[in-house]
Formats: C-alpha cells, structure tokens, sequence
C-alpha cells in the first residue's frame, strides 16, 4: 500500500491541530462536561474542527470519526481516527504530555498513526511496514529480557475497575515496579516506541484513544494488543496492552491472569 | 532578608545541574538501585556533584544535604538542599517532568527555592516574601472557590500506604476527580504555583523532595503543610499538602481524615 499522499495528509492535520491548541495552553480555558462527566475544551474542539474541515475539502469520499464530533460515513472504504487531545485532563494541569492522535484506518484496521506534542513539537509517525519516525529520524522499542527488568506505565488507576485494577497490580508487581510511572495518556505509547518504556497496560480506550497508536508501536518493532493477546481494531473492548519487546507477551499475559 | 546574592548563587546551581543533565536524557543510562530499591543514574549524581563543588568554592560555612551524596555539615545556619533529579523514574521512561530541586534553608526553615526543568527550560524560583516566578516572569496560584472545583494532582498510588491511599482517595473524592491527574513529581507543585493544579497529595517525601516546593508554592499565593496542617520544617514526617487556594485548607484536611 503505497500511502505516500495519505501520510502528507496526516502532516496537514497535525500541523492544523498545533495551530489550533497552541494558543490555550497554560490559558485559563472553561472545561465543559461531556455525558461521562469528562472534561472537553474549546481546544478539543477547534482542533478536531480543524481538521474536519482539511479532510471534507480534500477527501471528502473518506470517513471521519472524531472523538468531539462523532462519525461521518464515507464511501472509500477508509475512515480518519481523530482525538484531537487526547490526556485533556493533562493538558488543562498545564502538562506537555498530552497529544493529538491521528489515525487513517483501511477495512476497519490502522494503517498510519501519529502521536503529535503540539507544545514540545514532538510528532511520531507510524505506517503499516515502515519504521516509526520522530520527526523524521527513525525510533525503536527495546528489548525486555525478561518482564522483572520492564518499566510499566499507565494514566491512573482512577481508569480501572476493581477488578481490572486488581489485574493491573498483579501485573505491575511482576515488573520492575519500583520505575512505573503514573500518568501520560498517549505519550507512554510514544514513549514505549522511543525505548523509554516496556509495558503500558489500560483500560476504557475507545477507538480514537487507540487506533494511531498501533502503527507507531508496531513500526517501532512493538506489539499492541488487547488483554486476550488479540489485534487491536474497530470493534475492540478497549482492554489495550503495548509491549515493546514481543518476546514478552506471554509472560505479561499471564501476569495479567488474562 | 536580603537574598540578592544567594539566589544568583541559586541560578548557578541550576544552570550546571542542566548541563550535567541533559546529555543523558533519552539515551540508554544504567539505572542503579539504592537502598530503598529506587533508580538512580548518573544524571542524578553528575549533577548534584555539580552543584556541591560551586557551593563547596563559593559557600564553604554553608551545610550541605543532597538526595545522593548526603550531609556536609555548615557553620552559618545555612544549609542548601539538593535534589538534582526529583522524578528519576519520569526521567528514565523519557519524559520532561523532572525537576532539579535547590533549597536553602534557615535555621531549619526553607527561604529560597528552585524547580527547574532541564529539557524545557523551565525554572520557578520562590524567595520568602516575593512573588514566585517562572523564568522571571511572576506566576499565581488560582482560586478555588469550593472543593469539589479542585484538580488534585499526586505521582502515583503506588508511594502511599494502605491507610494513606484510602485517605488520599477520601480527599480525591471530594475534588473534581474526573480532573485528577496522576505522576509530575515536583511539577505538580510548579503547576500549583503557575494556577493549573488546586491541591497535591503526597506522602513519603523527604527533606530534599519538599523543601524547595515551599517558597515556590507561598511566593505564589497557595499554602503548603503537612497532613495536620502543620508547616513543613527540616524535621516534618514526609506527608505533604499543597493547597492554591489557602481558603480550602479547612476542607482538605476534614476530607483526609487527618
């Protein structure tokens, strides 16, 4: 798949969406509440709207599914996965650690990503069978030789269930527990493709949460899959796990008692 | 007290502490364990043995206490306190809020502090009896007209007790939780102060960790104690309060439980 125009595309957008958040940062913005009592910005949406526009003048034949937004149905077969700030809550506390996601997934499975930090101008591009880029330089997950030596990272457990957070914990102490880190949204995934961080484990994502993250994992050398070892696609239950050494999949499924 | 001297003095500090610090970030540095089992690395140690020898030529009646080399005793009443990598676990997993922690205490109590951020060149300093500013410029905390407005912020679950996580999550009920934000170390404080952050949760933390966090948190109008309102002192137990808004100190104290 030759997607040479869809990822100058995605540039456009990214390069939309910073335009549109930049100007609220460590502003003294209103968070309105969604029906999930979740908070959402004036850069939220300016930014999805942003981009909305760019896709309905320049393919309007493709879907759109926006976290603010909701779904325009296409014809093309192919639909844009926007969370123009995913991590709002990060972003409001006035952290760069929040991200616009990015996603252009085929048949209802993610062939190009990107994670974009509008303030650190940090942006990592993954496409199905190419290496992961940030800003134009290639990145790699590590090697884990063995889950003790991994460094997990979540948001909060303030995203888990009961039991989903007694599964996390039981995971969590197999790792190198003493290095995980709290907090981060999005950029744990970026993190993990940079080989910074072995594990992200969570729960509740919704597709435009994950979808951009499964080529920037992957073409990092990562795995992303939910709590089962199944693909991540359009209809998965938001159980998502991010390995960035392969080779420790079994071991962190059965930690997870999956 | 006239503090023009020490807190040139203080900038010194931090500006070797950056430059000892950021060529390690993002690179694959050994993460030793210390007693405790916690990560240090070179960074951590570089910068700190940075710091101590511009105080050891410039201060020498000065004391000394840093989070890896330890205490040398003063003869002026006058300690400085070293923290050159507060968040060395969000420094190894690749993210920029890590803070180097400069304090300088009289008599036991903290009148000069500095959280800096070596990637993004962020530096807060507060001086007892002036504004608090981020590199120069003057920050508040904000107003917090009721609890239940608040963002608590905290690095993770994983550094409370039992008893204190469910007293912490006693507080986080009772603030706007779906805005609670989890990691960020000294940077929460440094949000607290700049008005993006309304309380920070913590317990465990030693004299290197919270002793700069004070002048940068009062220079900015907010309040910081420990759980029983009490202030933060060389000899405090480590639980440590940090409030924007000092009109709700009343209420974070009754919903701790303490």
């Amino acid at each position: 798949m030759n997607l040479t125009a869809e990822i100058a595309l995605a540039h456009r957008l990214a390069d939309a969406a910073r335009e549109a958040i930049r100007p609220y940062f460590r502003t003294p913005v209103d968070a309105e509440r969604k029906g999930d009592a979740t908070p959402v910005t004036i850069a939220d949406r300016s930014a999805e709207e942003a981009m909305r526009r760019i896709l309905t003048a320049e393919v309007p034949q493709d879907g759109i599914h926006g976290e603010e937004f909701g779904v325009s149905e296409g014809r093309s077969g192919r639909q844009w996965v926007l969370d123009p700030v995913d991590g709002t809550c990060a972003f409001l506390a006035g952290r760069a650690t929040f991200g616009t996601l990015i996603a252009l997934l085929v048949d209802g499975f993610p062939v190009l990503g990107v994670i974009d930090q509008p303030i650190l101008g940090e942006r990592w591009l993954g496409v199905a069978g190419q290496p992961t880029t940030l800003n134009g330089q290639p990145v790699t997950a590590r090697a884990c030789r063995q889950l003790s030596d991994a460094t997990i990272a979540t948001t909060g457990p303030q995203y888990f269930t009961h039991e989903e957070g007694d599964q996390f914990m039981a995971l969590a102490q197999k790792t190198d527990h003493k290095r995980m880190v709290m907090g981060g949204d999005c950029y744990n995934y970026a993190l993990l493709a940079t080989g910074f961080v072995d594990v992200v484990c969570e729960s509740g994502l919704k597709l435009h949460d994950f979808a951009a993250l499964v080529p920037v994992v992957e073409g990092a050398g990562g795995l992303m899959c939910d709590w089962n070892g199944e693909p991540l696609h359009a209809g998965s239950d938001g159980h998502v796990l991010a390995i960035g050494d392969p080779a420790r999949l079994e071991d962190v499924l059965e930690a997870l008692g999956g």
